[in-house]
């Protein structure tokens, strides 16, 4: 299965810059070390597929299990998430052993012909890792913020960067009715993304690009951190809890902003989207901005029609071909930021969670949780379609997220 | 006006058997003294009708607006919440007298003819005000369940608490199809049950009656809180932290279970609906029996074919008159428990918030919390309709809510 | 025993001006109710004597021990200390009735001849009783101090106020040598004033009254809470993280500081000495004058040739008759502020315990605590004496704690 | 200075067996990273010598003394505590290269003659830098042991562990009397260990050894973590919190326990010195052996006649070359455990700190925290005198302290 190899190989593509320091601390409880993503994902292929799949199979390390479940309740005991930067064993180096040892036996499983389940759980595996890497990419940006050397991941190019965009910003118009939306087969989808279902939505329109950071200073300015009207209950207690008066990774320096890239620190460039805001802070914007937030399906719907374009299709972390978006309709809707929506995390109906382990990927967390469309300047290109359904709480800043406006018309 | 007389008249009622310590104390952020709901809903027609619209009108007193404001951020600071409960001053005593001037002056305002929008808030205040007569109920109840003394709040007319019915359970099934949802105008409503919209729905089936305290004892004795595959991840990290093994107020007694109850602690009843409950312990019930939770426009569409009993028009807290349910279709729909839905509480297409400071009424809750439906044993007689959406965060225990059962047919 | 009927006495009185949620609230974990001190006393006689040594004695309530037990653990289970605050039952009558009750079966049991470690108990409870009353009114404050409207507690005559002299401090020295320090027989004292026993003393000097707040305000205007190199490193971590920036209770109003006091809201007396501060405080105050707080035997032996005025050999709570301070010498060692010394309060060489439960009175807080010394103007007259060694730690501020300055000479 | 040389190098052969993942993560923030550790003992020599005494001296790094500053506030800002664990840069690598910086400049420094009181600092920078070695090796010790792996730091040579010994204890007396304490002058010592001053002693007698890991065990079956009269109130309440039942590091494994150590987890030596308890557990543990803690000045009373074996004098991390202690007399004072006394660190009479920001090294701590003596096995030799006060808080037990026994006699 070529995804396999590809995707195997990007995760040590991206470990190439960091120590085996870096990999392993944990800069908070939400984000996990490099380390910790490295192997993780390689016990999702032992313990889902070798262990189940291949007779006689020998486990790595039969600690692993224990210490690299992430949450698979199912499957047993596992260690604490809190503590995952506290594993300075196994070293990086017993980590790569590992994920060696793991890709020869699914290299050689690979070689029998295999039965359609199995065949679908290796692509899931494939698409798990994806998921992953750009949690490991967010996580890594995350740990070196923390620094006050703010030490570069690497030489980021250009383009791997939500891009600036000097369009102005319009409104798209949309029909309402009764639409399909979720997946519709053809190709890999995640469960949550289906079944396919009829929804009823409303006239509306859709800004042509995402807020930019030159918008979000004109929030600020206004006073948008500091208007309580402005907010949605939780996320005003949790602005000032924390005291948020900025985008996350902003530092105000003399007469500009910068802020914190994988780069290293970096001047803010005004008409790139905004990225790394909350949902809280993105519905406060717009709400200051006399618009509101699309839901998913609102997003869906209009976001189907535009052709993808680039190399997407193909994990292209750090290559991106990205065409110029300066042509007519929705802009940046790929590849640049994820999109928060109004809408809640849930599922859809008739949604019957996978069998088995598996079952737990999505549906125990729809709860707290809030719909994200599009995807990132870090998101595998394999995870770019109108129907992936990305979620985190309304709190949380370390994605590459930021939003584009609606309204009902 | 006839309902604020009669409003006003039954906060009054409902604080008789309190000592001032009772009206006093908070036994938790999230609950609020006695004392404090009288005082507050007393606020809220002094700051939103006399000071604005009677000219000359001298509050009562200058702190009472610090004080008593909840969460009107629109109106000012104010005190925070978690110390409510230490404002010993002023006296029970000086909050009725308080009520006693507002309710003058508004009673003298009244006698004038007064334009719609007057009219429309004060109709507003007196809704506010059953609310917190509800609550009233549910956070004494809180606090003397604190008491290791176990006080009975004043004894309880059986029928004032969930009804215990033993009729099996049976599953009534509704078509789908694309339906109208929200209030349809004609009587009093929240901004919130509005505007009324078209919904895709499935078709499905509905238990006929609430989940009772015997079905919740199976749950329990087939490990319900032991299993982390039936939770969502933030419940059972939750249970997991606070260690939850049974519905909130149960005591595990020889032989059996016992209940802290308005009426003080009392045995079980097996056939009554299983009350104070959070969405999370409802959701993992419903997925140990091979069901869902409704989603609030199923309940909705089911219920509102349902003939609204008893003297439910007027505030009938403590003077329930139900009639029998033994007749065919869905049972204790109103008057029992409060039901959860799989619905996050979000906003309606074309919701917009009420002009002014009332307009923070109920848009800025709309992130974290779910929808309940149909009313509870100590829900004022006019809450309860179709469209009523209450809501709470998934964890909340300490409110009259339930569960009844959905399926996919 | 005259002395239990005036002790008793006294307490009721205390509680005179408050009404039942008064005595109900509990405004921090540290303090408790003054419900909670009546009540609890009450229990202390029940407990430790009435049950023992009355054959036949009924417990007023059965409940009461587990409520009303505030640390002995050998007595058994206690209601958990944070949680006092919501027994909003039994009423304050009700604890009333129970101190009637005890008293009339303490009475009963005096009427007989008792042996004299029976009579030492009651004098034990007599005195453990004066010690509540401190509490009782400190923990009045600290409530009172919570309420934006700042209520007074009664209208509180000058003289029960530390009191604002005008003298200069002036420094008065003291030989060193060989001392003997401690209880030294003769009159009521806790076991942990004793054993008396010998301690080497360098020559000090010490000043002849407590700082003031004057002087205060000159080391808060010389920057004395945001110098970390005057602090104790707890101390500082512990400004910082509360915001420490004056004394408790102080508040700024236009052009000067006002105090909260048992009177309510006053303006500070800048004469007067300071008083709720802790050691940090204290200690960093010392270090920023050039000089150090004084050991507790440092400041015993400068104490005890102070002849203690005015009627300090009865309970005076409120009914202080201090002459005037003003001769030569030390001045206001007693009835204005404790006076923090720099000792952690420890065991005495061959300090035993008492048997029994009355063994956990003193013994059990040798970890943690700094002693202070003198006494008040809310000590009890019977709690005034060279050897008396309060403690609290360093963090406490609610106390009626000030400091008075040594040097090494 | 020979000193300084053998002191350097001893922290990087230390630092050997670490990888640079092992030397960055901190496992609670009272401990510090292997690598902080080599990098602060190095910026203490750059800030208080190079950059005050070396004309033209260039810092490594600008950013280093805000990293690497410990709580020197005189010095000026730094990174927070707990944030340690986030520097994964620099390197390990560039932090050697720091070391060889500073040291090379201060190589040539010490080429020219200096004057006395720069050639102090040095000496205690070296006394500073041997504290960081003993927490060198607690902390890594921490680290290893929240690692399910349970990873050996290296192979332990048995003679670097407390040494079991199986003679009996006994008590040996001594007389009271008016005794000289503190350091006497000749060679090196911190501030706190002086001024020499009297103290009165009372005849007491001391146990011949350290309490055994055999003793504790009766403890623990004699339900000593079970009974709270056996405990200080402060003491009871953290055991409870933190569920103890045993030293830390102690687990349990079928029909023994094990202990983790620097060189893995190993089965428990019975007659070896119980280590990593608090002084809380300490405390206890007499209170149940019908004993009590020394204070600090009768230990020292003591312990100074005792002849200090071995190769002590110079730095003797993991070359020990103990003598046996099986002679008569005071057993195991030095080497195995450190011992703690009952006394609170305080200031000696008359101490008066350092001037300049090395004033910060002792003084500000004493508050809070309870003296050891003696040394323990990670001690380094020039930390091993009569006089030494070690002070840890009284819940500390990630330290090797343990406990000898003392009764008045």
């Amino acid at each position: 299965m070529r995804l396999f190899g590809s995707v195997r190989r990007t995760s040590i593509e991206l470990a190439r810059p960091l120590t085996d320091a870096d990999a392993t601390a944990q800069s908070m409880p939400d984000a996990s070390p490099a380390k910790w993503h490295l192997a993780h994902t390689t016990w999702f292929f032992e313990a889902m597929l070798l262990q189940r799949h291949v007779p006689g199979y020998r486990v790595f390390d039969a600690h692993y299990g224990y210490l690299f479940n992430s949450y698979y309740d199912a499957v047993g005991q596992r260690h604490p998430r809190p503590q995952r930067g506290l594993l300075t064993r196994p070293r990086l180096q017993e980590v790569y052993a590992y994920r060696h040892h793991v890709d020869a036996a699914l290299a050689l499983m690979m070689e029998s012909e295999l039965p359609a389940d199995v065949l679908d759980l290796i692509e899931l595996g494939c698409h798990h890792e994806q998921q992953h890497q750009e949690l490991f990419l967010t996580d890594i940006l995350h740990l070196f913020a923390q620094n006050p050397l703010r030490p570069a991941y690497r030489a980021v190019h250009p383009a791997a960067w939500p891009r600036a965009e000097s369009v102005d910003t319009a409104f798209q118009s949309f029909e309402g009715g009764l639409v399909d939306v979720g997946h519709g087969g053809g190709g890999f989808a995640f469960d949550s993304e289906g079944p396919r279902h009829r929804r009823v939505i409303e006239p509306f329109s859709l800004a042509t690009k995402p807020v930019t950071n030159r918008q979000w200073l004109a929030f600020m300015e206004d006073g948008g951190y500091r208007n309580p009207l402005l907010w949605l209950a939780d996320g005003w207690a949790k602005a000032q809890a924390e005291d948020w008066s900025h985008p996350l990774y902003w530092e105000a320096r003399v007469g500009a902003y910068w802020s914190m890239t994988l780069g290293g620190l970096a001047p803010l460039e005004l008409d790139a989207p905004v990225v790394h805001v909350s949902l809280f802070e993105a519905d406060a914007f717009a709400r200051w901005a006399g618009a509101r937030l699309p839901t998913e399906f609102e997003w869906e719907v209009a976001a189907r029609d535009v052709r993808i374009r680039g190399n997407l299709g193909a994990a292209r972390h750090w290559r991106p071909q990205r065409a110029s978006d300066k042509e007519p309709g929705l802009q940046q809707l790929y590849g640049d930021v994820w999109e928060w929506t109004s809408s809640a995390f849930a599922a859809y109906p008739r949604f019957t969670p996978a069998e088995g382990a598996v079952g737990e990927y999505n549906g125990k967390f729809m709860s707290g949780q809030f719909v994200l469309r599009g995807g990132s300047c870090v998101t595998p290109g394999g995870h770019i379609r109108p129907s992936y359904r990305n979620f985190f709480p309304p709190d949380a800043r370390w994605q590459f997220s930021g939003l584009r406006l609606a309204k009902d018309i």
